[in-house]
Parts: structure tokens; sequence; C-alpha cells
């Protein structure tokens, strides 16, 4: 199985780079908002940050009161600027993929992962091995781009009406689960598209209990902020679970 | 609270007895069968039927070992096929709504719905109902019209090509819950649309445990014999949920 390591190109770095340094983007409007409230009270836990990027995360997660984190990446690039910027004498970076997780020596109560689970091609796998490495009561909450959204194969995303409005999110292949390559800053970015039950039954059927989701769309005053986000009424972009190891 | 009786209505009675008489119904090659999947053993157990329509499933439970089954349907006509062509001195057929479940002095070890969920306006306080209807260790089974499908609230379902075929489901309102009316045989058929984490979120709250989820699509060999139903790889006609009361 191939793992894709796009952080790391340069061309793909500077793109995402620019769109989180905006202020109105839509993982600071509504992700990330919406991963805090699913996690548990962090005083004296030790956590692990799946796809922790540039480690803003895991800084916060120990200005919370957490005990310990590890972040792990498949991106140097990232890690490099995590170094840099969000580095802390109870936080540890590790250069390797979420598939390699099993070779970690430590336990953790919290595992949490934002927008990097759809990057994941064995998922079944992968929330094994996030099941084994949680102590008992543990959560494991994370973030993943929607499966409306990552349904999606070919063609036009939308439907729009002569003003440029969007209609209609134009779904295909809800039901067609595995690999979507697209675009996005750069050629052959793979994404993995799984079913909202593949996900709930992976999730249960390793142990975990469903616990809470969300899909996050703006309410009224979030829309006189920020209309250009009416389209999430549509089609949420993100879905958000908090599963626990009973 | 307005309960509708739809199904009293002559014109639509009619045309739901006559697809219902189809062999390629999707009732009976989808929903039916995953319904089937997610039930437990019915040996010795007290069952209530919520939406029973004319009773086949009541019968079928009575067939398969279950020691006794209310049927619970809001429409007189339904429960009148029920009594002439599925009784069974096991079988208490009622003609209450299922928001009237309270009333009823009996628990029951599995509490079964198929497709009648999606016209209930107050989901979160019939699951309450049903809950505190249930012994514990019992299951809750049901299916609806999948959320993809209840979002739609106007225009056109599908963007097909020159030749009619089925390209996009024209997904809209995705986040906006609550009635949609259609024509459905008849004008003024209501159906209550819940985002996927709505219906999840409602039954943990309750105190329910998620078991297992089914979204039913067509295999291969399926799509070979009833290829019309290719569409489904789209978008699901029907969520199927399994919950228990621990």
């Amino acid at each position: 199985m191939a793992r894709q390591i796009i952080y790391d190109d340069p061309i793909f770095f500077d793109g995402y780079m620019k769109i989180r340094e905006k202020e109105d983007n839509a993982n600071d409007l509504f992700e990330i908002p919406a991963l805090l409230t699913l996690l548990p009270d962090l005083s004296g836990k030790s956590l692990l940050d799946l796809g922790c990027g540039y480690g803003e995360h895991c800084k916060m997660f120990i200005n919370n009161g957490a005990a310990n984190v590890v972040g792990v990446d498949i991106s140097e690039k990232m890690l490099e600027v995590a170094h840099r910027a969000n580095s802390d004498p109870k936080i540890t970076y590790l250069n390797i993929p979420i598939e390699d997780i099993d070779k970690l020596e430590e336990q953790f109560d919290v595992v949490v992962s934002s927008l990097a689970i759809h990057y994941v091609e064995s998922f079944a796998e992968v929330v094994k091995k996030i099941y084994d490495k949680m102590n008992t009561g543990g959560v494991f909450v994370f973030s993943q781009e929607h499966p409306i959204a990552t349904a999606y194969s070919s063609g036009n995303r939308w439907t729009k009406d002569e003003n440029g409005k969007k209609l209609y999110f134009n779904l295909s292949n809800y039901c067609v689960e595995g690999e979507r390559e697209l675009t996005w800053f750069v050629n052959g970015v793979k994404k993995y598209h799984r079913t909202f039950s593949t996900i709930v039954n992976t999730l249960v059927e390793v142990g975990f209990t469903i616990e809470r989701m969300i899909e996050p769309f703006p309410d009224a005053e979030m829309l006189k902020k920020h209309p250009q986000y009416d389209d999430l009424l549509h089609k949420p972009d993100f879905l958000l679970v908090k599963a626990k190891k009973m």
C-alpha cells in the first residue's frame, strides 16, 4: 500500500498553509469547534494525535492540561513547522504514518485525529490499532471529510443557477467505496470514501461504543457573518465522531 | 401535532398495495432482507412492531418463534387487511399511532419498525418511549428512508443524461431538518427529515447503544437481475439501525 506524503509536496504545502491562514477557513469555523466539543477533560491525560500536522492541536492539548502528547505525521515538512512553532517538553513528534502506531510502546487515554482519516486506505486495520493503543475508558475523537463529500468521483460537484448560486450537490457513487483521486492544489491527491454505515460498523466491530457524531453546519448568526458557507446547508463538509473504549 | 393517516386514503392505499405486489419492489429486494439480518433470535421473545401495516412481519415473527407480537398502526384500513390475512392468536393488532405506545402495559424484548419512523415528527420523544417500553438487553431494529433521500425538498431529484440515465442525485438541504411535504400517489404526504448524526445522537442520548447500521445497495449479481436499481449506487433508499438497551 502506497502511503501518500502529499503534504511534503511544496506546491501542496504552500497551498494548504495559505487556506489555513485565511481567517474564515472552514476548519477554524466548523471543524475545530466541533472537535473541541467532543473532547473530554484532558487534565492529566495521555494523548495521541494522528496526523498532527504542524502541531497546533498538540500544543493546545498541553495548554488544556494534558500530561503528555504524542503527535504523529507522515509529513516531514509539517513536523518541521511543528518543532519550530509548537514544541513543548511534554510533546513528542514522530515522523511515522498513522498505519504504524502499533509500533508505539505507550498506551493512551485519548486519541484525536483531525481531517487525516480519509487519507487512510485500511480504515478497519487502523481502527483496530487505535483501539489496541487505548486504555479502557479512553475516547477516540476524529474528524474526516463528510461521506457525502468523499462520495464524489468525477464531473461537476455542484449544479448552479445562472447567477452561480449553488442549487444542488451532485451526489454520485455514495455506495461505491474506495479510492478517489482528485486535484487539490496538485494532481493525484488520493482520498478514501467510506459510507456512514461502514464508519459506524467498523468502530463498533472492534469494540468501540459510538458516543456522539457531529455534521457541522452554520446557524443563522454564522451565515450572516459568513454567507459564503450557505452551501454547507446542502452538503456538510465534515463528519466528527466520538467513540469510547468501554 | 397532526398525525397523518395517509394509508387510509383509498388512492394512496391502492397505489401502495400495487407497488408492494410487484415482485421486484425495493422493499422486498433491499429493505426487508437487511431488516432480517439485524434481528436477533426471536425464540420466546415478546415483540412490538411499530407501523405494522398489513401484518406480514408480525406473522413472520410468530413463524420464527416469537412468543407474542403487538402490532400497532395508525391506519384502520391496513389493520383490516392484517386481521384478514395475517391473524394469529399470538398477535394483537392495535389501531393507535406510534406516538401513543407509552399507553401500552407490556414491556418488550424486541421493537421493530419497518419504514414508518420517517412519518414521525417527534423522533426524540418516540425513541424515549420505545426505550422505556423495552426490557434490558432488548434490541430496537428499524428501517427508514435514507437521510440523503429525505433531505430533498423541491425540484428535480435527479440529473439525467440525454438518454435518461441518472447521473447525479440532486442533494439539497441535507442539514435543514424537519417536515417535507411531497406527492406520493396523493398530494400532501408528510415525512420528516433528520440527519444521520441526529438519528445516532438521539438514540445514544436516551441510552441506546448503536450495534449496526445498513445502507443497502445492490451487488453485481443483483444488478444483473435488476439493472433498474443501479441508481442505488449513487443514493441508497434505506437506512437500517440496530440499537441495544444495555
